[in-house]
């Protein structure tokens, strides 16, 4: 198993984790779903960056948001093609999507935040994903056909379930840290929850314990934009020719304005005019340049990104709320076995996923008397901060994941118990 | 004229203008748009509350929002359809439009902030409209088929010009003040500097001179739903058994989520399920309560209003830009003419129309000398508040439209030199 661990890396630029190419893996048992299915086969698409110790003891898993996917570092040894370049995010941040960097690039290396010097990171495609993870595009064996929306509709938990199973292949049975932002946040804070004995530590970034009454209200405006569009087909549109992209495109201007700051928006394009002149007085052409930046991000959207899988992760991330899910209404009591030593890093101008979703974790964690780090960073950008604002989240995160701070789990366990008495 | 300038009005509710019926007009003379073309016929839906004094000094124009329409006060004569029932802005409160309610009944009324005791209030549907004024579903007299996407292009200029030449049928030269809320306040600062020497007063409520960045991209987005709504066929639906309702239906729940604070709309439905016990695992179906309110509030709004319309306005509204239309840039140098009077109400949680642009508003007037002032009211329900917040209005605009208060223009000319002194 060790063989297919290791992606075939070259050495790149200074603290890149060089080439890489993503694997897959089978999973050899069906998982139990928590919507009451069993989902058998499912492959995974995951990335691997660094070395595993002998110990197996330097494992970090990387979760990844609702666009993303398993390249997570690196350059694809593929890039993608030019049209589908949007950046990540609402960010084209240094054109790095055109170079075929992952996602995450910024935090993943040789020296970064999770440096790939001391740690094995791996990164997988999420369940339902469509990025070569098993999703509604996949074949429904039962049928040979597409699931589309015959699909099991699909929680946090059993991405994370999925996970595990995948670990286990893999020969991984403990974390050193499961990471990630936003819905890769979410999965982290449930590894925790779910595995409290095999994760020793997890890094949730500019997530929550549960999307705001807003933010379920935007998923729900995306997801509609899917579903009325008549080319969506009621979810089997695989095959015919033809595919939701109006609605997929809307779903993403949504999601794009939400991830950014008011601010932030009116620094990138204030009102200024597609005609630096004049309105030209067009009822359906842009006239702003925002309004112009919208389209292109869309019209690059749906050439890379499935629809079906963007209304299934976009249901999980709604349907996550640790207090209904754990905690019979609540955080605390959800969180009471969570052993892994948690840092929280939130952003002020985060209005999608606000710091106080961090700050209620951070004061349920403490309450508990769990050993838990909350920074609020003071950064512009809105909640795409967590995949532009790396110089500030590096060194917390470095110093979370240092050596002479992961106490371990027996000196832990007293130390919990110091701050209960 | 003086007979068809009373609306047939009986005294009902103490404080309330009574049962009214809308009345319409005829503009005898094309307007020249500021697009370039002359748009005749035109049709002008309106009522009036309160009497006209003898020398004609009492004139109150109120100007609606997007979704709005002449009916501003009283109780409508023939009451909308069950159906249609979807409240204003984002907030059915006391079901008011269940009784068949003006939209802005709370403030015009005897007694009221617009005390039809002493004001002859006249409201319109705006130009481009879908209730009663010529819109977009007008008949096109080039072709004798209704306009769709061949009506022109409108700004709030031209809805402002189009006023200006119904008051003139009416005979009512001069307004003691223009009042409106949102997009209702932009045609009032328009009013204020395009007609400097007609207009005592402005009062301008949730309002800007310039929808900021985030709001051109969120009305961009309502716009994109509608156009790629297939059944929009290209603006032309009218007659062909099929309109945009599902694009329309999304416009309007953007709207919504964007008329509301956070807080207004977590207090409201926080995270509460459609169905109390546990989650349906369904992709499509609403599960939290905010997802069928939404559902509800788009359904009940495309049985009332024009998809069209929507997007005519919606563009006026995102064009409009005091600074670049009549400053060059400069919003001092816009409104340099201004002669009126001028009250500015926003409100702490508007985040759509954000106090900054009444502040912006207001530090441009002093800067002039002008007589402004500005009211930031503490309020949490966002944009919706000027709907809504009409107790804390009342004594703010009841005051500034006060006798007292109200400084003869040559009185006026002296103090605005003082200040420019």
């Amino acid at each position: 198993m060790i063989a297919r661990m290791a992606s075939p890396v070259q050495k790149g630029a200074p603290g890149s984790v060089g080439i890489v190419e993503t694997q897959y893996l089978e999973l050899p048992r069906p998982i139990r779903l928590d919507c009451g299915r069993d989902l058998f086969p499912i492959r995974i698409a995951y990335e691997t960056y660094g070395t595993l110790s002998p110990a197996r003891d330097n494992v970090i898993l990387v979760c990844h948001a609702l666009s993303g996917d398993a390249h997570a570092a690196g350059f694809a040894k593929t890039p993608p093609p030019e049209s589908t370049r949007d950046g990540f995010g609402a960010s084209d941040r240094d054109g790095a999507r055109n170079k075929g960097l992952g996602w995450w690039d910024g935090m993943i290396g040789p020296g970064k935040a999770f440096d790939t010097d001391r740690f094995f990171v791996v990164s997988t495609n999420l369940l339902g994903g469509c990025r070569g993870t098993t999703g509604p595009s996949s074949v429904d064996p039962a049928t040979g056909a597409p699931y589309g929306s015959n699909f099991p509709v699909i929680t946090v938990s059993d991405m994370v379930r999925t996970q595990r199973a995948f670990l286990d292949e893999l020969g991984l049975e403990r974390l050193a840290a499961v990471a990630g932002g936003s819905l890769g946040g979410m999965q982290a804070l449930e590894w925790a929850v779910l595995y409290p004995d095999q994760v020793d530590a997890i890094v949730a970034i500019a997530s929550t314990h549960a999307v705001l009454p807003q933010g379920v209200a935007w998923n729900a405006i995306a997801r509609n934009a899917i579903v009325a569009d008549p080319a969506w087909q009621e979810g089997h549109y695989y095959g015919t020719g033809r595919k939701p992209d109006a609605g997929m495109g809307l779903a993403r201007m949504v999601g794009h304005i939400t991830y950014l700051s008011a601010k932030a928006l009116g620094d990138k394009f204030g009102r200024r005019l597609q005609f630096a002149d004049d309105i030209r007085y067009t009822l359906t052409e842009p006239e702003f340049e925002v309004e112009s930046y919208l389209r292109h991000q869309a019209d690059a959207f749906v050439k890379r990104f499935d629809a079906n899988t963007y209304l299934y992760t976009s249901r999980a991330l709604t349907y996550f709320d640790l207090a209904r899910q754990y905690g019979g209404g609540s955080l605390t009591r959800a969180l009471r076995d969570v052993r892994a030593r948690t840092l929280l890093i939130a952003f002020s101008s985060d209005w999608l996923y606000p710091p106080s979703g961090s700050e209620e974790i951070a004061a349920a964690l403490r309450a508990l008397g769990k050993d838990v780090e909350c920074h609020v960073i003071d950064a512009p950008y809105g909640h795409d901060c967590f995949l532009l604002e790396e110089g500030r989240q590096t060194p917390i995160i470095q110093r979370f994941l240092s050596p002479a701070f992961a106490v371990p789990a027996d000196a832990r366990a007293v130390q919990e118990t110091r701050f209960d008495g």
